[in-house]
């Protein structure tokens, strides 16, 4: 038996609205990174609301903080959630939604249906952006047993404090990491906004993922040669930023010719000495290319470190590449996008199949547990930026075919 | 009667190199910045080798320190000398070349040659190089009578501390900058390193500067638009960073077709929110063009903007030019080019003409004082950059031409 679960309105637009309070900036945008200020406040709003609810609260290891509805069968878990870290001057929605969307589901569940068969359970993953240390999916790795404690001592944010040490503040023992594995998984259901504009453009309700893209992370570091602006002529020059623009512009034209859904984006510059009157020495610049089949993504970046070796050839500087992330493209659980579109129907919503640009999660935990997505829209398709919004209708929609999906698993 | 006299080779490279220590980094190149702990040892070490030198020390009120030997008319003064602080990461050489070859021709003028019919000065600028605060030119702003109180507390530094504490941190009383103007000067005379390589690449001793040359210092700023980089497709993005590295490099090869000794460099970059997952909102970057020829400067400076605001146009970014600096060519005393001219002959020196590419103290000391330069070889014309080098047989050469006019101009 199986039917919708129906989410308010007013209870989403309250729960975005207070949990974007914290961490929201004085110039706009926020930023609640791993284990600062505001991401402890935001641990200690959601053990209220999950209390409220008249879910059980726990706090694990690492900081995932979870809500469960207890089932008859107490011995296995269905899960939905996000992450509850942003990007630096992030939005209001990315991660923090699918939190309050499986809140608000479970709350309805309980109110609505009681007890369910198995148990369902709400998580905020306490890491997911590489906010702060270079610890991508941190929150998820834990629950799945990739992390390790030698990391939380190597792993260092930009002011050199260990992630040890940043647990330590706000009450985690680094020696517990080993405790926030899970074997108890069943299901792992995200909800999250699309942060592209597909769904805004088509006016469809819900996007049911299938695939997350393929991601390649690089750091390309260009060296040339600081020389004084006014004495150097321009034909003796080896500028390490001339040479590091023309790359980006060049590696950029191509994955834009080899059409959508491929990206590349060069975000984060660092560019030395950085004086008016001095040619730039060196150039550390971030590459991030993706696209869903893999095949296709391993061509791209090929291709843009034959670019990028040519130019550096071409201007006579010195060109290193160092990998940061590669992650595979992850298709997602078709019998769970099955009970999504289902819920969807059953909710009155529109669906359509989407893959997803953007890392999440769930590519993670698709590889140990059946996982799921679903998208809402995003206006603009706008994301990691203050202007990120998801009108509260939308949200509560998602919320009610979370919840309706969960019905159906856990009842 | 003139005769050469004679700067030892020993004497130079001692006062090089430690002078040199004095603000050098662990990593290499100098830090020297006005005020800093360096600036004040640096003075300090200076007043003792005055000193030493049987010279008249002086701190004046803002800190420009000065070596004097009093003549028999003390009632004018023949000042030479150049600036004690440094670009970040920058050489030995800049600036504190002209001070220590300043100091070993006084030092020789007077063992040599005793009274002078005439004082004669060595100065050490406090400031030329904006290293701190945006204060370029600010030990010879004060000689001239440029400097007002109210600069001082309005100029601050990057952890936001006015000149005026800055300057309190180091003795000085910012109520008595007006002190620091002088209106008994004849003559300066600058030597520098060349911080090109026209001597390195003829074999010629010594450059007689004619001109040096106009230049141009802006901020672009270009505003785009933040957004995620998986879920935004190439097409739809308005990419900020792609917008200005485009400005940058078809600014750059127009300066560079139009031939030397047209040079343009965009050195200072900033760009935000600057992290790898999300499309680059906004830059700031400078632009420093330069040229001796006024009129070929105001036609590179509006190309540029043509350029820039076609690019804008194209990948629609607002764009928006502010002035920091401009800077006329200035042409230098055609006497005293004469004079250095005919000492470097007495020496033994060859000599050339040139146009100085980089700005100095002597072009806004020309507007109130007949002024004129020397240059000596720069390595590979190195400079702002830790592998400045001048060869101490180079300094000594141009230290004892130097002299040498001093001789003719004042005894």
């Amino acid at each position: 038996m199986s039917y919708p679960i129906t989410v308010q309105t007013n209870d989403m637009a309250r729960y975005v609205e207070e949990l974007g309070r914290i961490g929201e900036q004085p110039g706009g945008g926020m930023v609640r990174f791993q284990y600062d200020a505001a991401w402890a406040e935001a641990r200690d709003l959601l053990c209220r609301w999950i209390e409220e609810a008249g879910l059980e609260p726990h706090v694990d290891a690492v900081g995932n903080v979870y809500g469960r509805l207890v089932g008859e069968d107490d011995s296995r878990t269905i899960l939905t959630g996000s992450h509850v870290d942003t990007v630096p001057q992030g939005g209001k929605y990315d991660g923090a939604l699918g939190i309050l969307a499986g809140l608000a589901a479970l709350k309805e569940l309980r109110a609505q249906s009681g007890r369910p068969r198995r148990s369902v359970e709400v998580v905020a993953l306490c890491e997911e952006e590489s906010s702060r240390f270079q610890a991508n999916f941190f929150g998820t790795r834990a629950i799945v047993g990739l992390v390790t404690r030698d990391e939380l001592d190597e792993s260092r944010d930009v002011d050199g404090h260990s992630m040890a040490t940043a647990m330590e503040s706000v009450g985690l023992d680094p020696d517990q990491v080993g405790t926030a594995r899970r074997k108890d998984l069943d299901v792992f259901l995200e909800l999250h906004i699309e942060q592209g504009r597909n769904l805004q453009d088509t006016g469809i309700d819900i996007g049911v993922v299938d695939v997350v893209t393929g991601l390649v992370w690089e750091r390309f570091t260009v060296q040339g040669r600081a020389d004084h602006a006014g004495g150097t002529p321009m034909d003796l020059r080896l500028d390490a930023m001339q040479a590091a623009a023309e790359m980006s512009l060049e590696i950029s034209r191509n994955v834009e010719d080899a059409g959508r859904p491929g990206v590349v984006t060069f975000g984060q510059w660092a560019v030395r000495p950085g004086w008016p009157s001095i040619v730039p020495a060196s150039v550390d610049v971030s590459m991030d290319l993706r696209h869903p089949d893999q095949r296709t993504l391993n061509r791209l970046v090929e291709e843009a470190h034959a670019i990028a070796h040519s130019v550096a050839g071409r201007r006579n500087v010195q060109l290193s590449v160092a990998p940061l992330k590669d992650e595979a493209p992850t298709v997602l659980d078709p019998g769970l996008q099955a009970v999504l579109t289902e819920s969807a129907a059953r909710c009155g919503a529109t669906t359509t199949t989407l893959s997803s640009g953007a890392g999440h999660d769930s590519q993670l935990m698709a590889h140990y547990v059946p996982t799921a997505m679903l998208f809402v829209p995003s206006l603009d398709g706008r994301s990691h930026c203050p202007e990120e919004f998801t009108d509260a209708a939308d949200c509560a929609r998602g919320a009610s075919v979370l919840a309706t999906a969960l019905h159906q698993l856990a009842y």
